[in-house]
């Protein structure tokens, strides 16, 4: 790190941009998309300035992003990294110069996506920058942390005890595929991590043995908020009832059925406060939702709604139309950790506790190994920047791991026909018409 | 100025807070809500801090404006002014609890409304700082311009020759009254100052010379954008014919009638363009307008949204739910200026020209006196903070010139009282059914 902390110019401007892809070991949870695969993908990006000074970033992973990113890395050259708007229009004009050429775009998504999924890798990349050149941890770039500690919670899965085909040696975490075992596996994770909410990922199993889950969770941690999330497997109808019987129980309701007009119908069927981070993605499902009142909170993520000023602007949003504001995990590591963790710090209506996957994940690229989470809550660190330092050793490690696996897209439908030839990942899997 | 300019750290924290009411010579410029006073009010902003660094504002300068500057300005000490979220928190705390011991807001305003105004006369100052402190114009704190100048409208008035009573020499402008003399007005002011666009202050006279001024402006000045504003002082039916009259010549057609209800219904009408800054004023009026389509453009206003930050929320806001972006003016110098231009160049989507009542005031409080406007727009400075610098001889002059005028709070409708003993000010004055 440059001695030079302190002021502005000691940012320098970008020299060099490094997107490395990496894998990691990932268990094999189940959720309505299939099954995760034995490894996870990710991008990390390094900011390298004329005064030495590298800021870091984490990303998607997947081959488009990556095309996408590194496409849009030489143009970044010469950037102040303080000048947010200028790192935007340079990434508009690189993500829309290939989605014309037809280089771009993973399938179902657009160029506006592309570009804000860009946008938010170099922009953390940025902010970490500034932080370390100003010597203030990023929150303070946001205006300041307005809590010291950012709550997370528990994100329970149904998962196999290990992956078809033994690939690495089985985690430690053991099957669970009963209400039972889902309990065993909320009460060692909130025993080692302090979590004071839980969040089940549903959609996977027979819904009404989630439901028998939901219900022993409950029975087990009497009062302590909890949300099951079955991503838009479950057919209306079913949603509802299922709803009907476990809405006291929930928090929030977490997409348990597709689309916004279907949420909408099930929140007036149900009154339940219904939560997404599938049918509002983007500023125009925004729009529809004011309309439609389809969910009524929203899970954030800076990964992909344009990093984190726009996620502050989309809290501003959210508490402007009377939203409640949650927060979307991918399986991730350390660097995204922290960016979460300094958004949500600086966020005032950010009430409810974050999503993060980061239990399931056994390695790291960032010195010193895993964030330490207790209380339930990671810690705001004050050190400059994302507070982060990256360990070469060990990006060289998943750099070569993600050489090795042969896995370039995240496919969990297609990992779960190894298990089941006919699955299709086609949503609601799970369907029941309501009597009478 | 301190000579530590470069790091966070030089930006110290407040020591001092000074808020200073002052009044300047206004010209007698004709509204809806009477007749602009001989005096115009403001409050000019200093945040000093331990390291020397003057951060300067300027708001409004009402009797009840100031006093809740003054509460809040001893609760600012300590504050590190990056930490905008924490200056949120010290000023929402200090409002509430005057507007909860019934101290503060005037007629009709309501606690939010004031906490914003003060939050963004003292965050314009903290801006100040942080540009000061790492050697930067505000811009680039707000992601760095998105335009090297900013432009405005030539903003033109009917007014009388002179106030009543000749306080003090008449202005050079001369009565307008009849169309003629408006188009030599707007000769005189595009030719001084090379505006692009032209805004009409309209609701004072009657409405069909009014109208006739509009087209003698379009007659002079083929192809320039067109506004006029009547402030609400035209019932629907006339609106509507006007507008249908005057609808091809118009940029767009601003606050004609009374409520958001209004406005839909003369959208409705005319699908012309309407543009407001009377009727979507608080962030519950944004949204009751999505439901409604009342208005369609937005003049923004950092010294009533909430400062700089907030008001690029508010532009992402309008972005997203597809409405123009504009921008509002009350009578004020050269340090409401300078903030308007810093955050008019950060906003890509801030399209129209800007309003300004600035060529009408002959004072400053600056150093160096009036800000150049060439080319219709001001050139955004690369000085460090707003670029502007306090004149202390102008700032005494103007202080005393508040204390002799002996007016504390403007009072449009009063001074037009003095020429019109019958007139009310209650809006719309102006009133015709459709026929049929
Ligand atoms: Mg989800
Ligand atoms: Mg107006």
């Amino acid at each position: 790190m440059s001695a030079a902390l302190g002021g502005w110019a000691s940012a320098g401007h970008v020299t060099a941009v490094r997107v490395t892809p990496i894998a990691f070991r990932d268990p094999p949870l189940l959720n309505a998309a299939g099954i995760h695969e034995p490894y996870a993908l990710r991008s990390i990006i390094e900011l390298e300035t004329s005064t030495g000074l590298v800021g870091l970033g984490e990303s998607y992973g997947d081959t488009e992003m990556l095309a996408d990113l590194n496409a849009t890395a030489p143009q970044l050259i010469g950037l102040d990294p303080f000048l947010l708007n200028d790192l935007q229009l340079r990434v508009e004009r690189s993500v829309s110069n290939r989605a014309q050429r037809g280089l771009s775009l993973a399938p179902g998504t657009h160029g506006d996506k592309a570009t804000l999924k860009v946008l938010s890798a170099f922009e953390v990349a940025c902010y970490d920058l500034m932080g370390q050149a100003l010597g203030h941890p990023v929150c303070d770039l946001l205006g300041g942390k307005v809590r010291d500690e950012v709550p997370y919670s528990a994100y329970l899965f149904f998962k196999y005890a290990e992956h078809l085909g033994s690939p690495y040696a089985a985690d430690s975490w053991g099957e669970a595929v009963t209400p039972e075992q889902l309990v065993a596996q909320a009460r060692r994770m909130i025993g080692e991590y302090g979590f004071e909410s839980i969040k089940l990922k549903g959609g996977a199993l027979d819904p009404d043995l989630e439901a028998a889950g939901v219900r022993a969770l409950a029975a087990a941690f009497p009062g302590m908020p909890l949300r099951i999330d079955p991503n838009a497997n479950w057919s209306l109808d079913l949603a509802t009832r299922l709803g009907k019987e476990l809405g006291s129980l929930l928090e929030y309701y977490e997409d348990p059925t597709p689309t916004l007009e279907g949420m909408a119908e099930l929140h007036r069927r149900t009154g339940l406060p219904l939560a997404t981070n599938m049918v509002v993605t983007t500023q125009e499902e925004f729009r529809r939702n004011v309309q439609l009142n389809g969910v009524q909170v929203l899970l954030s993520d800076h990964h992909y709604w344009g990093g984190l000023r726009a996620t502050q602007q989309l809290a501003q949003m959210c508490r402007v139309f009377g939203l409640g504001l949650s927060m979307h995990s991918n399986s991730h590591l350390g660097i995204s950790l922290m960016a979460m963790t300094h958004l949500a710090a600086s966020v005032p209506n950010l009430t409810y506790a974050c999503d993060t996957h980061y239990p399931w994940q056994e390695e790291e690229v960032i010195v010193g190994g895993k964030v330490t989470i207790t209380g339930g809550a990671v810690r705001v660190p004050d050190r400059p920047g994302l507070g982060v330092t990256l360990d070469r050793g060990a990006l060289e490690r998943l750099h070569q791991q993600y050489l090795d696996c042969g896995i370039v897209r995240r496919d969990d439908a297609a990992q779960m026909r190894r298990y089941d030839p006919g699955f299709t990942g086609e949503l609601p899997r799970y369907r029941e018409e309501a009597k009478g």
